[in-house]
């Protein structure tokens, strides 16, 4: 049995949240999944899981936390542990991580988006081992990115919103989009909501045939390319429901190859496209994992 | 006179090298430019400069270098201080850094392209005082970008390349755009060279009523918000020979407000935009006191 510290881990996403008590992904001593309801109601069993853990597994050393967002992860800043302006129901400005550690006690902690836990998971133990850099995109119900950096997430003036930048439009696609916020960015074209509302029917329903993941596989090279002149990540992994479509994977290498024009001039993008554009390693863990992650860095700093 | 170290710093540009030796940009003991040319020319006589500032000043304790690229800028690969794949003649495969170290010393030093050294030249003495995050765009010749966190600059499978981001095109524009690479991306769209091939004249000469700047606004708006949401910057500095134009801030500030469209809840964006994007505090000496900075950065390291 390992001898690393116990870590509580949280992945808080907009349907269901999962707590875990671990050393590592490979040594969960217990995992503990609930809807998202409201916050009073899920973060009371949160706190209670963790409770019962402590009785039973010793007090963690550390917490990390991966959430939805919005979120305050600036350490400095009042709202630093907050879910903040999420156009989710009842979860603006509420203090999760004020309210875990109303539990687990005033251990280091970390708190961070989902998808920036998500992207340390996948470079501490997922398919982002051996590099210094690796992006991590999530497209699903929405589109969202994390970059960790030698295990660091890059934050600034809040975090990065990848799902929102503007692509070019396909020229013969009529559907205009459905981001709340920007109509036509690429969460608006290209999250699963979108492509059901485009083509009238479930991703998962579309054949493969169908010329809906032709679209799809543009819209994300045209994104994934802006994402790598803008970040130049050493690895790009892609999750979420719409990414379990595997059969996407070589249409988005083929052509962002073919959109970078031979401008990048790294083996990993004109010999190694295989190896540079992959489905997480930690399937639906990432997160998980990159919550233990994120604590364990924490109690590190310490 | 300051004590600190005497640091040796080049920016090495397309048109012209800077070579300065100095503590500071405030403390400069001695610059030296000149035209690009060939490498063994211009590199000759930039040597010829830092031998002859040695006996004067004395030696430097450290040597920092922003240079046009693209370039080798990760320490553990073989071409590691080369200018690489650039388009432009001769520069090809050059050994910049080592070259300039075998008239300096084996002195701690950094390599890196201009827009990340002029990225932390802001950050350390510049518009980016007082933040964590400074992202540089220059917009000339041609278009590209650095991010500086805590005075680090963003690195990864190579460097970023801002300037080839795929942005939407404006409907009613027909200019093709001049990337010999893309075409139509940022750059293609929005360099100096675009502007004059798109209306028939230098920018400089196009009066402040023309609709040259509208378009020209809008497309730097569109890339500024893919980049605010790739990278949450704390603070966006606009340099270059196109943005001495300042008439496009006012255009490019209210433009980025409405398209990011309250979606990133921070101040900065919603009332504090006229500090947000900003011109360069260091005018054209960005660069070489990024190369100060990285210099100095490079020293403490040891």
């Amino acid at each position: 049995m390992s001898s690393a510290p116990l870590i509580a881990s949280i992945e808080a996403g907009g349907t269901k949240f999962v707590c875990a008590v671990a050393t590592s992904p490979d040594d969960i001593r217990a995992e503990f999944r609930i809807p998202t309801t409201k916050p009073d109601e899920t973060l009371e069993e949160c706190c209670k899981f963790f409770t019962d853990q402590a009785s039973s597994h010793g007090s963690v050393s550390a917490l990390g936390i991966g959430t939805f967002g919005p979120a305050g992860v600036n350490q400095s800043a009042s709202d630093y542990g907050f879910i903040t302006s999420t156009p989710k129901r009842h979860w603006q400005n509420v203090n999760l991580l004020g309210t875990i550690r109303s539990a687990i006690g005033d251990v280091p902690a970390a708190f961070d988006t989902d998808v920036n836990a998500a992207a340390v998971g996948e470079w501490k133990w997922g398919a982002g081992r051996g590099v210094d850099s690796v992006l991590y995109i999530t497209v699903g119900t929405g589109i969202g990115g994390g970059l960790a950096v030698n295990g660091q997430p890059l934050h600034g003036l809040v975090h990065p919103e990848m799902g929102h930048i503007r692509i070019p439009r396909v020229e013969d696609d009529p559907f205009v989009g459905n981001c709340p916020f920007h109509r036509d960015c690429f969460e608006g074209l290209a999250s699963g909501p979108a492509i059901e509302k485009r083509w009238g029917q479930d991703a998962v329903d579309l054949p493969k045939e169908h010329p809906a993941w032709g679209l799809q596989a543009e819209y994300l090279s045209l994104a994934l390319v802006n994402l790598i002149c803008a970040l130049s990540p050493e690895r790009i992994v892609l999750g979420g429901g719409v990414m379990e479509q595997l059969h996407l994977f070589p249409l988005i290498r083929r052509r962002v190859v073919e959109l970078l024009a031979n401008y990048i001039s790294s083996p990993s993008i004109l010999s190694g496209i295989d190896d540079y554009i992959v489905p997480p390693g930690l399937g639906n863990q990432a997160g998980l994992a990159g919550g233990i992650a994120l604590g364990a860095k924490a109690l590190d700093a310490v």
